[in-house]
């Protein structure tokens, strides 16, 4: 408050300055973060900031580096976006003003991270130096840096790539070793992580995902057929090999493009998931991991992601299959709608409740957004070659 | 921008005018909704709005009248809270400023209500006048009002009490009728409500609840013993009863409060519920839905409510024994240990990932948050007369 007898002294500069100071009160409106997601635009190395109730592009993010298969995690308030970009960059994205808070270039090649359970721990899994890194989630200062280190045949001590990383209840972080044929387990309760290896897994687990209640952490292997399982409720018994005849198998297909596993969707009692090489979706008894059904479908599936309510299964399609995404009715285990989003779809994400679908066509410099109800088109957003798509929720759920 | 030239004429007035203007800007600071929640506060009528990451109240909404048994559900961007009265209140609360941005009296006794799939609808189960009303989410202007009517054995139409009442995928809700033995499916996709009647499902049901999926709505019985179960998927296959032996059964004991069937579990192929009026918890294949188990605890069971790993289960208890949480583990069936954060425990809600378990103690007037894997308490709120407690990541949640 200011007395009219203060008015006089008042130089310009000053008011100028008081009036410059009250307009630095944030002009962002409020608002809630609950459905809010990102698109990654690789090409442009941005990040799309849309909005799931209108459907539409809200901000966009530049200056992110790499974005060649960049991943997405998210604060546990959900209000901003931890990237990961190929090139070693990770980037904390404040979603409510668009700006990068923080950045820092952590290894020379990464492919992903995860959020603790208690969100205060930021983890990268790196090919190049192979290891995970830890950072603060507020600030991105780097609180622990673990070597993936492993003895070769010749008892040398090398390292290995990372791959797979994951969090898991408990605070803890899962993740896998190319070469090496490991899987680490971190335990973050303590005041310095603790580490158990587990040997001989398998050879190059090449991706790995974890259950919705975070107990199975599943590791696909390139280098041999089968999966690697690691039952979290119980490490002391090791990691046991499932469904065997999982690969390639005898005869070699080319295979264009190995299956995400994140992609994989462990629904009730069943596991969804994409055959490698084949035009198959296959279906897993999630108990005992016998498989139950093969469902011939348009191409080489890629991600095989159920709807929220599992009545649906949506599948897009490496290339030169992949300018399609089927709908897979779950009970009759049919496909039951073939859409054509665009050219090169590469990611699906859906609205936490199910009732959209956002896809994701690189080529056609598109997403377009579905009514999983009617299967119809209900919205088309211009962005320059779209790939992953990310919301918010994904803050609360484990594993993603 | 001011030149000093326009400095002389300017009068204190229009100075000061131009000062408070821009003081008008928004105070409140800018941050992300996904780890906000609110616990309903009886006697004072009020929400405190708290953050689980700092753990601590941030504000206090007061003037939503009669909060006893008051339910609370999230708007799909998780900013606001829609607080269901006892008194038929229906109040729309802003989490990021602690105002009631809308409060409508829409009934003469509700209990409780839902949002729709899509984020645009509220509804509410009303007791008096029984029935259900549709409001728009952003206004709570009225959009519709479905009586629940039905004929009796004299053939006469009567009104009955809504319960139950769910949002389910597709846009649409599920209630069941406490007089009329009645459930009802209001498909909300066309422009207008299209109403499914199933009759005689069973005597006087009291609550209900539906699956983390969306499928399975159950029914309990007040009038009988069983469950009504309705196949979202098949509702042309009808009401089925399930559990037949579940309820008070042969010898009548005293029930001192029939069990919240919201409290249930359904964790992969189980369901955990609390048996009515016995100390104990009972485990069902939700498969066949035949008993597996039934674990002995401490009182009568009200909430039985999984960890988000599904490793744990909590269990609150009716008068006399509600001074205690006892904690199971879902592998050996056995109760691990009993917690005792005070008088009178009526709620418990888990962070979205279940690191933490926030305990309302009416009578002890606090809110108690325990670690859930040292199952330490790691933070007490004072709270008057707590009740329900409820985190913004409901919002992402199917029936929730």
């Amino acid at each position: 408050m200011i007395a009219p007898a203060l008015l006089k002294p008042l130089a310009a500069v000053s008011l100028l300055a008081l009036l410059a100071g009250c307009q630095a009160t944030p002009t962002t409106e409020l608002r809630g973060t609950g459905d809010l997601g990102v698109v990654v635009e690789r090409a442009t190395g941005s990040l799309a900031v849309v909005d799931t109730s209108e459907r539409r592009i809200l901000d966009r993010v530049e200056g992110l580096g790499d974005l060649s298969h960049a991943s997405v995690k998210f604060s546990r308030d959900a209000r901003y976006a931890f990237v990961f970009g190929r090139d070693g960059g990770l980037s904390r994205v404040d979603l409510l003003t668009g700006e990068i808070t923080h950045r820092v270039i952590q290894s020379g090649n990464s492919i992903g991270g995860a959020v603790s359970q208690d969100g205060a721990l930021v983890a990268v899994a790196n090919y190049e130096p192979g290891g995970v890194k830890l950072f603060d989630s507020e600030t991105l200062e780097e609180v622990a840096d673990i070597p993936a280190t492993w003895v070769d045949e010749k008892g040398e001590e090398q390292r290995s790539k990372v791959v797979g990383l994951v969090d898991a209840p408990g605070n803890r972080f899962v993740y896998s070793l190319f070469e090496a044929g490991e899987i680490h387990l971190i335990d973050m309760q303590g005041d310095t992580p603790e580490v158990t290896r587990f040997t001989d897994i398998g050879k190059e687990p090449y991706d790995a995902l974890i259950g919705p209640n975070g107990r199975y952490y599943i590791a696909g292997l390139f280098g041999e057929d089968g999966l690697a399982m690691l039952d979290l409720w119980h490490p002391e018994q090791g990691v046991t090999r499932i469904l065997p005849d999982y690969g390639r198998g005898e005869e070699r297909l080319p295979v264009y493009k190995m299956p995400h596993l994140e992609g994989w969707t462990l629904a009730g009692d069943e596991a969804w998931l994409p055959a490698v090489g084949r035009h198959e979706v296959l279906v897993a008894d999630s108990d005992d991991w016998s498989l139950v059904d093969r469902i011939p479908v348009h191409g080489q599936p890629i991600f095989v992601m159920r709807r929220p309510d599992e009545r649906q299964i949506w599948v897009n399609f490496a290339h030169p299959d992949n300018d399609v995404v089927q709908v897979i009715d779950t009970e009759s285990r049919e496909v039951v709608a073939t859409l054509t989003p665009g050219e090169a779809v590469l990611h699906m994400e859906f609205t936490p409740k199910g009732e959209q679908a956002w896809v994701s066509a690189r080529d056609s410099d598109r997403v377009v957004v579905y009514d999983t109800r009617t299967l119809e088109e209900v919205a088309r957003l211009d962005s320059e070659s779209p790939s992953g798509i990310f919301f918010t929720d994904r803050a609360h759920r484990i594993g993603l």
